[in-house]
C-alpha cells in the first residue's frame, strides 16, 4: 500500500500543467512505488480537496487522464473523498500484491553486485527546467520533455520481470539517482561507486542541457528502476526486457564517509553536496558539484 | 478500504482542536467507516501536509494519540507520506475486512423492519454549537460535549456484533440522522419513519440545549450505528451489546416524495428542510424544521 500527496503551488502549477497531465502524473508517481517492489497494483483511491471556483469539466478532465492510465495496468479506481479546500490538495493511496512472498526492496544489496537502471536519466529534470523557463526550440524534443516530465510511464512490467528474473534488490528514481541510491546502500549497509559517463542521458537532453550529467545524477522523478544484482541476472533481465538496461556502476564494502562515490570522465571523484530533490530544488541547474 | 481528509480552517480550527484530539478524530472518522459495515480494521496509513512554522511537540502528539486510539483496535499504522502546504491537511487511509463474505452494507432494508441506533444522537453536534461559542457552566456536562465532539469512540465492535447477529443493512451516523438514513433508503429502495420522541438523546444534551431534538435529527458526527432489522434480530443484538440500542422508528414501502418521515410528540409530520451536514452547518442550531 503507497499514498502520495500533491499540493498546488508546492508540486506543481496550474499555470503550467494541464488537468489531464496532473491526474496522469498524480497516478503515475503512486504506480511507480508499486512496480520498485515488482508489485502488481490493484485499487486506487483519490482524495480531492478543492477550492470552489474550479471548473467542473477540467475535473473529469483530470479523472478520465488517471483512470485511462489505471485501464493500462488494470487498476481501479474504487473510491476516495472530495472536501473543499482553499487550493487543491491530491491524494491517493495505491493497493497492489507480489505473486510470491518475495518482494524487491532497498536491503540486500551485496558488495561486487552491478548498479543498473532502466531507460534514461534526467529527461524529468530537464522538462522541468523547460516547464520554469528554458526555451527549446524544437517541437518534438519540447513534447519530449514535457512527456518526461509530467507524464512517466511507471515501470510496472519491468519491476515484475526483475523479480522473476531473480533481482531482489530495488527502487525507482523519485528523489534523484544518487539520492535513490544512497536509500538502498543505507538499507543494505553498502556503499556504491558509480561513473559518470555510463549514465544514460536521452540525446534530447544531450543536445539541449549542458548540465545533462547534473541533471541525470541529482535531477529525481525520473521514476525509471535502479536495481541491484550480479552479472548474470542482469544479463538474463536485459534479454527479457525492451526497454534500456544500463550498468552504471558496482557495490562497494560499506565506507562510512561517503555511501555513493561518482566517478567522473577522468576518473576523478566527484564532490557534491549531499541530497536529490531538495538539493535539486534549492540550487535549480547550477553548481551541483565541483571537481577536486 | 476507506479514506478521509481534513482541511484545516474547513473542518477544524487549531484555535479550538487541540492536536492530540485531531490525531484521535481523524483516524476515528476512518474507524467509524470500517465499523458501518462490521469490519475489522487492519492498517492505517496518514498522510500530512503542513505548514513549515509548526511545533514538532505538536505533531508528536497528534501522532501519539491516533496510535492510542490505533491500539485499542489492533490497528498499526504502517506508513504514509509528508508534504509541506499552506495549511494542515490530514488524510488517512484505513483498511480492514470481514471474516465472512457478509458485510453490513446499505442495501437490503425491508419494509416492516424495525430502525434502531446504538448510543446517543445529537451529543457531537452540540459539542460543536459549545466549541462555537455556547457557554456550558457545568465541568463535567462541557468535558463530555467535548468529547463527543472530538474524541468518538468508533463502533468497531459493535458493528461486528451486529453481523454476526444477523443484521445486513446499516449505516455510520456522521452527515446526520436524517440524512443518513436517507441514504438507507436510497440504497435500499425504501422509505422510513421515525418518531423524534424516542430518539436516544444524553440527559446533558437534553438539559443544556433546547434545539436537542434537531440536534438529534441532523446533527451529524455522533459516528453512532444506524441499522435496520426485524424484532427478534434487534432483541438478540440488545442483549449482545453493553451500549444502548434504541428502536427509533420502522421501515416502510417506498414512498417517492419523502424518503424519511419525522413525527413530532403529538403524532404529526414535521416539514424539514433537505440536507444534514450541509445543512446544519449552514443553519447552524436554528429554524431546521417548522411545524405544519
Amino acid at each position: 500500500v503507497t499514498t502520495d500527496t500533491l499540493v498546488q503551488d508546492v508540486h506543481f502549477d496550474l499555470k503550467a500543467v494541464t488537468w489531464e497531465e496532473l491526474g496522469w502524473k498524480a497516478l503515475a508517481v503512486n504506480l511507480s512505488d508499486i512496480a520498485a517492489m515488482g508489485g502488481i497494483p490493484t485499487y486506487a483511491l483519490l482524495s480531492l480537496a478543492l477550492p470552489p471556483q474550479l471548473d467542473v469539466d477540467d475535473i473529469i478532465r483530470f479523472v478520465r487522464s488517471m483512470i485511462y492510465l489505471a485501464n493500462q495496468f488494470d487498476v481501479i479506481l474504487i473510491g476516495g473523498n472530495t472536501v473543499a479546500a482553499p487550493q487543491v490538495v491530491i491524494n491517493m493511496t495505491l493497493i497492489g500484491y507480489c505473486k510470491t512472498n518475495a518482494m524487491l526492496r532497498r536491503t540486500g544489496a551485496l558488495p561486487g553486485e552491478q548498479i543498473s537502471v532502466t531507460g534514461y536519466l534526467g529527461s524529468s529534470a530537464a522538462g522541468l527546467a523547460m516547464l520554469k523557463g528554458k526555451f527549446i526550440r524544437d517541437r518534438e524534443a519540447s513534447n519530449f520533455l514535457r512527456q518526461a516530465h509530467l507524464k512517466p510511464t511507471p515501470r510496472i512490467r519491468e519491476g515484475q520481470i526483475l523479480l522473476q528474473q531473480g533481482v531482489r534488490t530495488a527502487i525507482d528514481i523519485s528523489d534523484g539517482l544518487v539520492a535513490d541510491l544512497e536509500h538502498i546502500c543505507e538499507a543494505s549497509g553498502v556503499s556504491a561507486k558509480i561513473r559518470v559517463d555510463q549514465l544514460p542521458v536521452h540525446p534530447v537532453v544531450k543536445t539541449n542541457f549542458p548540465d545533462f550529467q547534473q541533471l541525470a545524477l541529482f535531477g529525481g522523478e525520473d521514476y525509471e528502476l535502479l536495481f541491484t544484482a550480479d552479472q548474470e541476472t542482469i544479463s538474463r533481465v536485459r534479454q527479457s526486457l525492451a526497454c534500456p538496461i544500463t550498468v552504471i556502476g558496482e557495490v562497494t564494502r560499506e565506507i562510512s564517509a561517503q555511501r555513493v562515490m561518482v566517478i567522473d570522465d577522468r576518473g576523478n571523484i566527484l564532490r557534491y553536496e549531499k541530497g536529490g530533490w531538495n538539493h535539486f530544488r534549492n540550487a535549480a541547474t547550477t553548481g551541483k558539484f565541483t571537481q577536486p
